[in-house]
């Protein structure tokens, strides 16, 4: 079994306001997606979550979005390709600013929200946001989501020089273009444990999903995407983390 | 003469807002205190500022304030020292992350309004943006303000490793104790140019100032705050700048 | 000649920024649409901004938006009819709240930049416009743009009992749709004097205009779109006003 | 006993993230201090809380804050008096924006925060609350705090015609001059349900209290400001609430 990085939303209070059990879920993941500001996450709360993923020795990944705090990110926004580029550099410095002064680094970048879903659904987006990472640093690989082809993609990544990390989803449904069904239509959102686990350890194994249509999917993951919102979605984590380590 | 730089507000423009004559005093500068989003400056403005300081081969200094944008970081705020830092950190790595993009780095550190003044009048603030400096990259001098008695500012220096450049001002007129007279009062602003540049050369030759009571006023200073609000003030910096400059 | 208002977005400074010249133009509009706080306007500019309308006796429209500051209100974001009506109300209401404590009342609605443009294209933001007006206060017209057709707009006015001013430009060229021509487009900005003055009087004396297509369009409007920005369209603003005036 | 209205800080969710048990507590209050944005509470949040209150048929109170959604309007800020006002008419016109969409009024006023401490300590900042009021409607009730010596306060609120409503705590200690102690201290807060009960009933029914220094100290309240945070301050509430309902 190939090692499949397991990457969690992570630092995303803000304030006096707390989301997520970011002390539970660090130990059991490997990539750490830090809120930068836009969506989640102020100065303070990022050094704590930093200090926590160094703690745990997690990758700290920059997590950045649109400037929608009221809508945390979630909210579609017309921005130009200059723009998203310009926030991806303020909020990666800002975040590994943060990092500098602990003696880590950012080592990834997934953007959050609205801004991965429309790198997804434009390609001039997918195109901003990879020369973005280029000029910060080729060095860092940038998350994405996994299709049935990611083919042009992985083009662009190229052309650019920049690492695509490609993200399944464990407790997800997929349609037959690898896309996730919608939260609106029944059966989306898997929430039996032994289903999800069953579904993080297929695609660790590299073998074929079951599409909605019925048809196999491969999805071909570096990394899966997990939640730490609650003690349900760490449980889930962590036997994930469990099943996928070698005995 | 020693070599005393000009340091400038810029950047200070935020959205659809301009504000200040960067382009045009920029070619006569040293020293760009860039903003860096919090009390002006998106990451779109400081992206534009980044590239003309690199092509004017001025320093980049970031320019960090306390989160008010309406009061443009001119209005005390009760931060913590620990939260200070934050602060810091975050808006140094979002100015670097846009320099980085560019090929730069930011290579000094200038608080601005309400967090300068504070650092300036309570010693706790000002330990606290010194080792704010020196987590970061202490090899990135601190800008602070020169006074009669440098010594205490000096010694927190010291005991971090951060170098600090006290700067001076050409347009002020200061008081016995090497402050500021506050613009309240009479005769606190120079307007007569001729008076601004004579000193600037009394500042850059090392020579005492006349105090406001009269007395003799010895500012060491490492360099000049000058400014870009107008074309008036972009005339003095001209002035001053050739002045400087050995024919 | 019927009696067309002219209206005006005013109040479009921001804390230390300023915008527009609110005062040169106040005194030759009837409409002023005071920004409030979400694309521009802080309370302090807004009391001021009231304070100059109330002066001049001007209607003071609420000109809500879309909450981005960075992006001046201009970028279209994913809101649901239900936070739309939720951004009108607060706005309307604290602009309402710095007249009151003036003795004065916000007496009409303008959304603006993004939320007026996402208004015309979309019938269901339209309505979620009109019922939040008509849950406010219904005897505040709403004012919208004119096309060639008015009727659709009309109707949803009708049912919900909220009069509809319909707005007009002078200096903006038509297709025969009677949608403004994209500023991407040459020719879609008027800028001579004269083409603006006389394409404003054929509007107040409701001829038809000549289209981009060269076809008649007749605009059915109460009102006329006029700017603020510089001294040369403040004397647009006066030339027309003198112009609709009766002798 | 005489009536003593309970007070309840609501509506401090803010987008995503939630905080407090509103609808748990909102059925034992007489008055919910609603959130207007700056501190806490967005238009959606705001919305939802305004129902929540009106379909409970409790006072809706405006709950102003400075701007620092960051530091949750804790943090004291150098607003001068005429901004304290403007702050203030922004946010209680819209709060009552949102009232009056749902057929609804703000019916009192209570800062928050730092707004609500300076307040207390500065003489010029109460005035200028004071005068905001006022100047919005003179019939609104400002709430404050009760302390041994209510006279100049009330003398302030007599000089602008605005009723005052003094809160007293049950569930924290007072010095000698009816101030609370400070949270550093140690028997600050009491957190023993019977001891909280009986410190409101004590405050009720008009008798004296014991201060940190022995002293007996009598507080004229007309409002027991009481919290929703978690079940067992809501449990606290519902208490209080049994034990001042005339049988």
């Amino acid at each position: 079994m190939s090692r499949l990085l397991l990457n969690c939303d992570i630092g995303e209070s803000f304030g006096a306001w707390t989301m997520g059990l970011d002390a539970e879920v660090m130990p059991f993941i490997d990539c750490a997606n830090i809120a930068c500001g836009f969506h989640a996450g102020d100065p303070s709360i990022m050094r704590k979550t930093v200090a926590l993923a160094l703690q745990h020795g997690v990758q700290i990944g920059a997590h950045p979005a649109y400037q929608d705090l009221a809508g945390f990110g979630r909210r579609s926004m017309a921005y130009t390709p200059q723009e998203i580029q310009d926030l991806l550099h303020y909020q990666i410095g800002a975040l590994d600013g943060i990092c500098r002064a602990q003696g880590g680094r950012v080592s990834y970048v997934k953007p959050h929200g609205a801004m991965y879903n429309d790198m997804m659904a434009k390609p001039a987006q997918l195109r901003a946001v990879i020369q973005a990472v280029a000029a910060y640093d080729a060095s860092l690989p940038l998350m994405l989501m996994a299709t049935r082809d990611n083919s042009a993609a992985q083009a662009l990544g190229d052309e650019y020089g920049v690492t695509l990390w490609f993200e399944a989803f464990a407790d997800r449904a997929y349609d037959n273009a690898g896309h996730l069904v919608s939260r609106q239509l029944p059966g989306a959102v898997h929430h039996d444990a032994q289903v999800i686990l069953e579904q993080a350890l297929t695609i660790a194994r590299g073998e074929t999903l079951v599409a909605s249509d019925g048809s196999p999917l491969l999805l071909q993951a570096n990394t899966l995407c997990v939640h730490g919102d609650n003690a349900s979605s760490v449980a889930a984590v962590q036997r994930i983390r469990q099943a996928l380590t070698p005995a």
